[in-house]
């Protein structure tokens, strides 16, 4: 067992959270919600996606919340791109960096994308090259890697093969997604080892969901494989698109408390991330479903 | 590693869960909510609390309901005592099994209960030497672990020898509690490993609270230990005293899905339990915080 001195934390919450809301967040909130998170030192931030706004209305304004939010000295700012039309938008925004996105499992790719595995590859390919050409970093998400909602387990070897495939393509970061919270703790490991047969460590990521309260066991059993970069979602923004009602994201209160309580460092600032969930609490009138949140407010009070 | 195959839950929400409630929930209403929880084959319940009513009014009846909840052949109706005339009135009430309490934390311990560990290891003599004479099981509580809310860190040789001087007192079962949440999987095997050392592993439980999300992490790093005795509350019933509106106790739902996508068996129906906290969430009319609940009644629409 070999747990990080320092991990990374990459906020999802302005993308994969905002995304998810049922309604559309004017841009001004969505600018006032990164700087927030961006002020409390989070290292990279998701912060919009250049999906069509017919899928995705709620986050039409990529280019305006990209352009708009205040960029901290180190800090990575990055949006989501579908293809090569959503990458040539966001070349013209100006971002520097961009996460793709496939899944280990071909059923769930079908249902989600409408294409193969290797069909979704093949569309990634000129994201890349552009890329490469225009100097921006790639971070790709594997979604299924611990399990399907339609075909149920993923072996290893798939997401490792995804993997793979992702990394000859120039990817810089691969981050395994349990997209419907079905990851168990005890086999977290093989998945890992498994893909760093093909992809080195440091640039493996995790993204748990906390659908069923095993987010943070799950991250736990990923630190004692010696991953250091893991995703999460101020306040626990973001439902499981497949279960109305249900938890989705990982809150970045709850993954923080534990990395600090383990003496593991992340520069970020709790207690900052604790009053920009705070203010989207405010602006959407409900409770967040991160369980430190709710601790450090009873606390304060 | 050696993950047990089998793991007893015991169940809590009946009297940890209840008596934080502000409110007191009808004597029926709980013989109900407890004959729920039985039929779902929980092997362990503690029903009630012959603490004083005077300190907890919400079970003002326990004897009344632990004389109407219908009792499963091999299954444990337990009740908890503080002292040796709650005890009395435990043994008039016919229970068959009492859990005490006490703290690995001198500082807890004065503001919990007024009175030093060693204090209230004799109030626990009579009680024990009670149950003996009535042939009445005991369980005990360590409180503050694995951390304490005054003293902050507590020192697994001090859990040690709290828990010797119960097993030594006759006591069959001993629960490790995490009384605010403030346990790190990481350290919870070196507490494990002192108190085995005194204590046989099969005579341990682990009673972690979910306040900061990290309840099964714990649990998972427990199990690593080979622990295979875990507490838990229905739906998450049962705030943290300490912070208003935190939560309290790790979910039954929460534990179960997890064991049981581990392959460790339970003897217990998940479902049924989903529907005995549906039950409660009805009658309390607002949500529990269980993770699995929520996800599982979300997947029934």
């Amino acid at each position: 067992m070999s747990l990080p001195s320092r991990v990374k934390v990459v906020e999802v919450g302005p993308r994969d959270g905002l995304q998810n809301e049922p309604g559309v967040v004017p841009t001004n909130v969505k600018v006032a919600f990164v700087d927030q998170l961006s002020a409390a030192g989070l290292p990279h931030i998701e912060v919009s996606s250049f999906v069509s706004p017919r899928w995705v209305p709620q986050l039409a304004d990529a280019d305006a919340v990209y352009h708009a939010v205040k960029k901290g000295e180190g800090q990575i700012y990055s949006a989501l791109v579908p293809n090569n039309f959503g990458m040539e938008r966001a070349i013209a925004a100006g971002v520097h960096h961009v996460t793709i996105f496939t899944a280990a499992s071909e059923t769930f790719n079908q249902h989600n994308i409408n294409a193969s595995i290797s069909e979704s590859l093949q569309r990634f390919e000129p994201v890349c090259s552009a890329a490469e050409e225009h100097g921006i970093g790639v971070r790709a998400y594997v979604s299924t890697s611990f399990g399907c909602p339609y075909a149920g387990r993923v072996r290893p070897a798939d997401v490792a093969d995804v993997a793979r495939r992702l990394f000859e393509l120039g990817v810089g970061e691969i981050s395994l997604g349990d997209t419907h919270g079905a990851a168990y703790p005890h086999r977290v490991p093989a998945v890992i080892e498994a893909v760093t047969a093909h992809v080195p460590l440091d640039r493996l990521a995790v993204h748990f969901h906390d659908t069923h309260g095993r987010a943070l066991a799950n991250v736990y059993s990923a630190l004692t494989c010696g991953v250091a970069i893991v995703d999460a979602s101020a306040g626990g923004l973001g439902g499981c698109p497949y279960s109305p009602g249900a938890t989705g994201n990982l809150a970045t209160e709850d993954l923080l408390a534990m990395l600090h309580g383990m003496d593991i460092e992340t520069g970020v600032d709790l207690a900052a991330v604790v009053d920009a969930s705070v203010f989207m609490e405010e602006f959407l009138g409900r409770n967040l479903p991160s369980r430190h949140l709710r601790a450090a407010l009873a606390a304060r009070r």
